[in-house]
């Protein structure tokens, strides 16, 4: 109940976002700070932006962007007039900025380039997920993420409507072929797993073929990603778990194969490029008094 | 001639990706660690990987990548088997890394997302290059980049054969029709930046008519950006300036209009989505024994 | 088998206890040093020291006590004689280090107080366990931590035979009693949280009465913290349950109380004064040449 | 006069428990964060908690501790009801915090952990001085403190009643045995220090005969630790210092001989266990409303 | 325009000087505080102090000094009564500072520390900047500055009245006597920079003599640095050069000599000793009630 | 016995000055590294540097200074041929740095930057010390010094001959004018810190008239600051104190005066020029092959 009314993923922090921000705003000013603007534009002029997209897609990362005027000017009057997980239009604005013209334009482009990436996420995202409408299937992201990213990152997917695998290395387990190997078998591997990890640690096990998938389903794996498998051996992956596990399809799956992948009737089906190949939403920033 | 030697973009030094690449690892093993190998691989086992390219491309940030595995486990032994800047096909091996299983496993993502992603602009840059290669002209990038990784990103167009434009706000000027709306024109805001900033901080004005260009050439800019003209425009510009500053053409060129812009004759083409939007390399670990 | 052969907690990585470490010297040592040191003792003069136990108990975190050493004096020879989830006795040696006298005296306290500590938790640990050894449950920790030492916590208690719960918020779901209320009840929070997490974030719920154990097990949470509970009423809740989910007892047990407790039946039975109370464990540096 | 008014320690600044704070609260949230509220409780729920002693005891650390509230979520309305150095019965309340509910959840443990741990010291420490009160002498302190939270821990001790010995190895000199051993004699150790420290570095000799003692007493010590003495060469020793040097007891003293000790006329008494080994106070965060 | 009237150097953000002034103020009060103050001020007492200079000086910094004050208390009222840039006589006031008195004189040496050396700066600078008054010459500085500093000494420089070199190693090219050799010549040497810089980037030649002068005027240097020339070679050096480069003299120009090496029509004069030898200028605060 | 064969102070741990040195290599290299040399010099190139003193003075912070070198380059061989403390003559040679000319071309001004300050406080001591040098009085230094280099300058004014005074608010007392007013006399204040601060916290009073002399005597200050006296008021407070306390002159002392001083018997001498007004020594880098 509560969540149907909600229906929005939670932002993360700003305990997570800040140091990231404000490193961002030091990569572009460097210690001689924005030499343009500092020799043109008298310190009390004023200005307002608006930040505008130029191209339709899905908004995530607003709060952060934002933060990034905040951080640099803490005077300037910032309000966001969309929301995150919103669809966006081409020219329409996503918020005001207005203040101090210097503080606006230091920021722009760390503003700009979080923004950007972010909102392109959750628009391919958001792509995947239309197109899996017709059936219950989650579109979900992987840990193929940018370098220090990944807490953003993984939340502008769930505002492109996906939901998140595990995080890392290190809230859930995902047994691989090799790890298979070393083990000795599917079973013992998941074995090894209940043994050595904590009781609330979910397992997941990788399986090639129908033959493993048996094991991982007779060693009551909690979710089974199939890999690169075809249609056909996905729908009879389908048929044998009959639900008593969940199923992720993975591997080079794109936006035509993915409503195919999804009739199969797995749960899950992962898609790599959502946090690594995303290009960025078109969004600038405009001088408009 | 040691240049022509040389031939190598000089890659970041381990200073600036050191801290990157550990947080990177930070971030993937939290402070659980790698859960799945922990609970499954011994502790003496031990393991010989190979990175090899899925799909073809340009090697960027193997240094920066490789080290995320020294930085895990100091044990391992690594070996690059080919260099920054080079072109690689599907199949092809890029280095090797042997010794601990904990190591090579626990590693993997990290440095597979950093290596991905900067062959991916590395790649992406080479196709642009390549796309131009009958003019003198040379592809820029933009201060489109990701949060964080400015240096390596631009790096890693060096590495794909074009050329970096200013890294941030602070180390050369590019005026905007904003300042040149707050200054009073062209001829102003050059003024001003000679009189305010060092005198060698270069000074760039983008420009989007040709009076505005004819400005820039009597306020001897060093450089004219030529935002978003046509063709016909940029051909007049190019016979206008007759070589007195360099030329910049922007907005929105992809790889099938790039050509035709460079056949106009400016100096450089500056692309934003070789670092914002450039999908990443596939390249995968692969255990051989 | 392989863990069985094994048969050891994975240590943290030094990217996780360098950091703390060497904040550790810092804090000791000041922007002076140590000032008695450097007044008396010659900076060629060596020294021999061992790493005592003047009590019995269970070793943890010695590979990162060591650490301090090596920081402080990177020429210090170093040697462990002993490994974590070793039992040792008192006066035993557990290390022994060579080197510069100086550096020998100037990371003695960082290196005892963090092995102190975490060997004081293992010691509790494996006391508790010892008191359960009779049953197949299980002692876990929670996350009633030390700020800034949760992972060396969590890991000294595995040295301690004991099991990790969650290690933060972040990791897998518990859902306590102000969450049941919110959501008005146990079966819609956990609907919820089915609807709102991720597929591998694992379930667990904190019931007060075995009215609302049989809603948490027909919402098929994973996992059921019983509260406070009377011994009988966690009989009847093993009974009840039948293997359905992990049942974990929680509620000030102290090690007269946790046989029965165990004896009960459950699986898991947390302790917090594991990481929140325990002791130190009383080693000592000697100086032996 | 003032202090006499005054009579409270005062607390660190935030400069020093603000990092610490945001650091635990970074450790506790991880990346993807409260993943339990932020499924079932919506953006906008608001609750009222109390932060309540469960155990009677005295308060230390309670702005460090209330601050992670702030830090996490910075329009909670927070209010402390008692002060740091007031005993509490249990069942009295300490502070409220109100506002967003998810606020509060998501900083309750690090707050809690924090607190309990400082009260922890705070309650032991009162203890220990509690049984000297017949006597002049002073509880101190030692450097036995958790890494990274030496400032507040010490600050702890204050709380409850007792002093501070040195805050490491920079802000004054401790001559111990090997010390000793090095320079040739206790009259060579403290002249190699008064030479080679600044006229501001107060110089403390650990001696473990009344021979030695006569030493010190010579090189004129500022203070002298009686290590592990007899309680009737502790007396000899105070009858043979008659004001000459401060006098600290060291060495296992417990709450059942603690009184016995500062019987002995004895200035200070050093207690290891208040740092290392304080359980933590028992105080547990109760939503209202 | 703008320029002209606002005629103020550009301060550094407080992303650059905010963790600088905090890193300074945990030096200054380590662990345990201001003990003195801490034991004799009572928490509520107040206090109202001035900073005064104590000697005639140019004001730089000011901002980023006060800071310290706002970040160790930040309920202290800050007022600022002059400003960067201006000049300031003996005994003239440059702010008050009104509040908590263990505010006040906690920040107080931190704040007169960073005060005292950027004023200190600024008034060398300007003197040289007097002494070249009549002629066109800028006063520059080099990268001879204080390590972490640097941010603020370049923009003292600016309030001096003079201008700044480059920033670093990374915002433009400065071709000494080894590059000159490895490349094998002055026109090798800047051939080799145009092909493997950005073209934002300009490019300064160091030169010892009037035929290398000529060498970079023919490749076109941006600027040539006359490196230890005679006032007659330098005046050739003008001539010769007839506007075609910018002229920068060096070389242990002091006091006494800048104005004659003005008066030979160099454009700038770069001095080391601004940054790294400049006296502090004497500020001191009182406390006025 | 041991400090006599000695001599020398104790340097800085790397644990100081190696977190500083690399931000100030990350400040001079910023993100685009050593332009002008990437462009020139190959990657392969090797040099031979000497750093050689272009003026006499005595050596401090060698190790710190060359870390520099070793933390651009770890490949590089560094070898000091010189200690701190030693006296050089202009043209002397400190250390050499054999490797790649890359490595020593972009970490040259950095490591000159931090040597020639730390040599030039070190000078500057020498000269004072070498004008008391007929007394027993010792130079000593304030916390004056530069905002984040307290550690590295303490240790120049020891390499210089000097004496440490206390090294922040932290470490011992200083009751100053202000506090005497707080506090309502100097018996109030001394008896303040002796109630409220350790045993070990030493107590200088600050005294303008020989009145306060005998207030401070009388409380049994541990040292008194004659804060601007008289020489004939210093001899009468030497003769009045009598070797009761340590006593320090202070107040604009400069090199002419500071043996006149001396000669009053004082014990100590501050001069707060010696780190904040010190000019840098004059050390260039040679590349000698």
């Amino acid at each position: 109940m509560t969540l149907a009314r909600a229906g929005r993923a939670t932002a993360p922090s700003r305990l997570i976002y800040g140091p990231l921000v404000r490193a961002a705003l030091r990569e572009d000013l460097g210690d001689a700070g924005d030499v343009t603007t500092n020799a043109i534009v008298p310190t009390l002029a004023r200005a307002s932006a608006t930040l505008v997209a130029r191209a339709p897609g899905r908004i995530a990362g607003l709060e952060a962007a934002l933060f990034a005027f905040h951080a640099f000017e803490p005077a300037l009057a910032i309000d966001a007039l969309r929301s995150d997980g919103d669809d966006i239009a081409a020219g329409e604005t996503l918020a005001t900025v207005r203040g101090s013209a210097r503080g606006v334009l230091g920021a722009e482009r760390t503003a700009l380039n979080l923004l950007a990436r972010l909102c392109g996420i959750a628009t391919m995202t958001a792509a995947y997920v239309r197109a899996v409408a017709p059936y219950p299937t989650r579109i979900v992201c992987t840990r193929k993420t940018t370098p220090g990213l990944r807490a953003l990152e993984k939340y502008a997917v769930l505002c492109g409507g996906g939901a998140n695998h595990r995080f890392g290395l290190y809230d859930a387990v995902l047994i691989k072929d090799n790890h298979i190997a070393v083990a000795g078998g599917v079973a013992e591997a998941i074995a090894a797993v209940r043994a050595g990890a904590g009781h609330l640690v979910a397992c997941e096990v990788e399986v090639d073929t129908l033959a493993q998938l048996h094991e991982a389903l007779a060693a009551r794996a909690d979710a089974i990603l199939l890999d690169n498998m075809t249609l056909e051996a996905m729908r009879e992956a389908v048929r044998l778990t009959a639900g008593r596990a969940t199923l992720e399809a993975s591997g080079s799956i794109d936006l035509e194969s993915v409503g195919a992948v999804a009739a199969t009737g797995v749960d899950l089906i992962s898609v790599g490029r959502l946090t690594h190949s995303a290009p960025a939403l078109d969004i600038g920033l405009d001088i408009v008094s």
